[in-house]
């Protein structure tokens, strides 16, 4: 696989304003690998940072005119590999998930590399190691990024590249549940709000043996595929009262809840649903201080674990479960774009056009003219 | 020991009325004991209890006019043992937790007995077999009461009575820090709110090799009270901006928080003080929904932890070090009082008339005039 | 559904000699309930019990000419409740798990019934609550058992008698591999040895999501079935070297390796086809004490798990799968025969007639010639 | 503090042969630290490598003949950072554990650093980052050694360099009871063999809160010491059946043995002793294969965990509870000498001369006489 010095990337100008750019190809250094990246799925984040920015800024600073490029969600193909790394060959496929630890912070000491107390600190004479896709470091808007290979996961031959985009998606659903105590085959388990990581919350806990899955949503669409992912039953907050509804359902409420809506009602729903001594987990960033019936958490010794993301190696876990097939993740994947169109692409992730739930990029797609976006869609 | 037909009990009426009065003393079952009590402590909750009742209802309904007998903090000697019991012998001291659990639900079965699921069915045809002394069943303010063999913990010779009162306030300390990992050694730990369980937090962490131990109050009492118990550093919220003073002692936050004030500026206090994938654990209950930095959790991987008291043989490891003089929980115990002295001794609780924290009736205390009251100090 | 007062039931009187008795049927105290056996399952601990007594002995005593019933993997249909039973109804099926634990001990209390404190105190003064169907009370080879409401699970209708037998096997291999951690996606499992416990650790593996999972077996018919049952590679030691090539496979040896023979053999491989930092199940027991490579052991941080049967609520998770048809336990099961041939089903599992794995007394199989008997299989 | 360009380091030719020589002092990379290095203590594992090795070979060979400087319990003073190592000073004082993982393979991504599955890949283009100090890097016998930050834990001023020297034998220990659950407080734990891990596995399990702390060993010296260091009960199986002592105090067995002996005896001893659902530590190196009851592992629900050293930050543990000085690590140090005499404190270490425990090089000590050695111990 010859690499080529130079590559497009799309590039971060001020708020908002990305530019196709011809950038250099990254070089990779020791326990690194070139990818090439084949498709790359938007995220919700790579949303919030085209506007604000990342949560921990660059260099001390916005990632606005920097020469950044964004996008975390992609998977590839080996290009090249850093000196000593033989854990890889070239040519093979692999999806990534978003972070590298430092390796020498208290959290990563315990495995807990999402949560590396030198985050953010990885430009110049701050380099603690600590890598985050698309996040503090290039990312997949481009047609090679550089990965430290603790964040690649290899891909099977029977899975898409659309498919293996959505491993980081599942991997968080997965960290969610495995957080919360992971043994949940027979227990009962909600899931609030389909969005992408709900839907795979929902087809996560199936595989795990939860029994019975519910999934919490309004949207109808959202919710068939829900119950093509593998919850029992769907109930719809705006047709019924959900805490009264899984009272009636489980009798004593639910033993573990994934909150992946996280806003002030749902949070309040899932403290009201859960049994005495359940668990709930948070997998949605209010933005703003909700007002949260604290006391019923205490009263009722219930642990509510907040989570931003994967961790623990929980992406091998759903790529595990994927290839598989014990669950067709696919099923959340509704659009797909080639990266000149990546402005489209965004603009169908954020107002939902079409009901768009996850929007991919792919570099195999040929370039659509106009009037072919709207039947973009994957098969 | 002569086992008396008849005891001294106080009686709870209407909401605050409590009336001493005369009740048979009751048999203890399989797998019981009964207990003549020598000491009973007051707990915020068994004022809650007078005025509100119970948080979960005896027979369907408050526990008002039900010749019903509150208070949980006590300790005696057994005086009786039921059918089988081989555990115990009589004579031996001891002091009790609150909760036998129903031992069948899926609580119960997983060894988390305070989260019984059968909490409160334990009358007649629904009795499934749980008990939370003066909560849904007869407690301490008086001389005798029945406890499940699982509830009582030895007391050894070289502990006084009024101190072994104050192990179940310990044990919620313990099981507050076991669960959130229980490896604090080395770790820092902030506690929040000097009251009994703050300060026996304080205790217990010190005990368990936490540094710095942190303690945040407003009372100087009784931060001078935790610094005796072990905190290394006092921060008085009305004197320090609390969170930024953390992050200057620990660097990146706290790892482990127990707030035990429980306040809408206490618990957003806890999240912003805590560092990524640290842990809070939150013993109070705010009565009302307090406006909450929810985002703030999920952004940092911390997980929140509700108790009610405490758990899975908490009190146990609070005795060992207790019995091992790791720290002196009797600092925190102020006043005594005789039995018929109970309403003093819960006015002087509910209103810290003269500085009170811990208030210990005690039968062994011979009843004081009026004008000796406000020298009924312990020691 | 009307209950008999008489049934029958086969007796255990000297070592090996079972007759077909009349015995009163049981009734059901508090907690417990009537089951009416519909099929039982034969477990090599069975055979065990007939020929050398139960392992903790009952009344002080081997369970020789005491009118005990043994039989323990069986299921069936409730037919009374005791007293305040309302977690089940009349007519309810229901298949068992061995213990009900007395609830007081250390480990009851921790959740670890099968570990009870008090195992075989179930007799007259000494009777803490400790049940062990089929070992330490009487069991399922009978009309009629009653059974503490903890050991029972609900079957689904489309689940048959005698797959529902099988939930306390497929419970061990869970209980083996959640001690082990339970967050087997993705990695390598080995199974030692092809009995019932093995294949249905390969079908629990398999589901949880491990990945290879690898069967060690000479027995090519039940190696057949594993690969039914999910194996990925199957080993036979007579044609391989075990270690060699699970080295081979793995690169740097097993994850996760359950031992399911427990010979000096196989349990010497274990431990040299673990990795470093790897978790080995014992779920066999050595007669005798085998020469160990213990060193081995504490140089590569490898931590051994020694498990008697189910635990902590395996069966449940067990069920849990196999009501979602995740794995096919009747694979398992060989033969069926009705209740009066009993002594030819021991027979049969005893000898492995005809490659006989599990054989199943059904409570609706009408007996058969003797003619009839090697076409006894199940369909 | 000024660097020197070589340094005084002892070289390990043939095995048990070691000459003191000059080399070049070495230069920190990223991540790593200078330590002029004031104590190092004698591990019976150093003992090991000098005749046989270590564990790991490096360079795939034996470490003979390589200019090899061993010993890996050492401590010192901060001489020099490496790139953009801000963690540290210069000047700090630093005892050190052993390993410092990958960071990349399977283990190192749980927090097992210890169970690294790049043990031993550590030069040239094998290099995976993994470091063991004294095993597979060059260790403490010398003026100055390199470090991965990893390693370092600070030494508070109260501290002497001896007792610096000993926290990482406190670690194992530590880490040794944490990987048994942590949870000691109140539970009874025994421990077999006063050798230094031993000794102060007693002392870690009483500041634990283990009640009661049983030491089991045959040298009366040794055993005397584990008193001091708070065992509650000393046995010298000389003199007594230890498993019948243990079970008539304890009743019925111990929680928690660690077995630090590891010889047939010990470990059929601590299977014996221990109760059901209790858990062994095997912290010692059975070099042959023993004749061992695995069958009673596994009827009785233990679990034996085999450590090879301490792990997930145990050391920062050990160093917290003996910075409080909740026990005196020092009582097993008994006797020093200085570099120049390394030859002579191995002889001490080995022959176990003059009852000696720990033996530790200081570089603070002047050179002794020969008939001022036996006159060396420490204070």
């Amino acid at each position: 696989m010859p690499v080529p010095q130079s590559m497009k990337a799309w590039v971060l100008g001020d708020p908002e304003e990305l530019t196709l750019k011809t950038k250099d190809v990254p070089v990779p250094g020791r326990s690194e690998a070139l990818v090439r990246i084949d498709a790359v799925a938007i995220c919700a984040t790579d949303l919030e940072i085209l506007t604000y920015g990342t949560p921990a800024l660059i260099e001390g600073g916005a990632p606005f005119n920097k020469e950044f490029t964004p996008g975390h969600e992609y998977m590839g193909t080996i290009a090249a590999l850093g000196p000593g790394v033989d854990e890889f060959e070239i040519g093979e496929r692999v999806t990534v998930e978003i972070h590298a630890g430092c390796g020498q912070c208290k959290r990563c000491r315990m495995g807990m590399y999402t949560s590396c107390h030198n985050y953010g600190l990885n430009y110049g004479d701050t380099d603690k190691g600590h890598r985050a896709n698309g996040f503090t470091t290039n990312g997949g808007f481009a047609e090679y990024a550089v990965n430290n290979i603790n964040t690649m996961i290899r891909v099977p031959a029977t899975m898409t590249d659309e498919e293996a985009t959505l491993v980081v998606t599942a991997g968080t659903s997965m960290y969610g549940l495995t957080e919360l105590g992971g043994l949940v085959a027979g227990e009962s388990v909600v899931v609030i709000g389909p969005g992408p990581i709900g839907l795979l919350a929902v087809a996560v806990a199936k595989a795990l043996g939860a029994s019975p899955v519910i999934l919490v949503g309004t949207r109808e669409n959202r919710n068939q595929i829900g119950t093509k992912l593998g919850a029992d039953i769907v109930i719809n907050p705006k047709e019924e009262d959900v805490v009264a509804r899984i009272k009636e359902i489980t009798g004593k409420g639910a033993d573990y809840v994934v909150d992946c809506a996280g806003n002030e009602t749902t949070v309040n729903q899932a403290v009201h649903m859960t049994n005495r001594g359940g668990k709930i987990c948070l997998a949605a960033f209010p933005k703003k201080a909700v007002n949260f019936d604290l006391g019923a958490l205490a009263v009722n010794n219930i642990y509510l674990y907040g989570i931003r993301g994967e961790g623990r190696s929980a992406t091998h876990r759903a790529m595990a479960f994927m290839a598989e097939k014990r669950f067709d993740a696919s099923l959340i994947h509704t659009h797909t774009f080639p990266l000149e169109d990546l402005p489209t692409a965004l603009r169908y992730a954020r107002e939902r056009i079409d009901d768009a739930i996850k929007v991919v990029v792919s570099m195999r797609q040929p370039t659509a003219t106009t009037d072919q976006i709207t039947e973009g869609k994957s098969q």
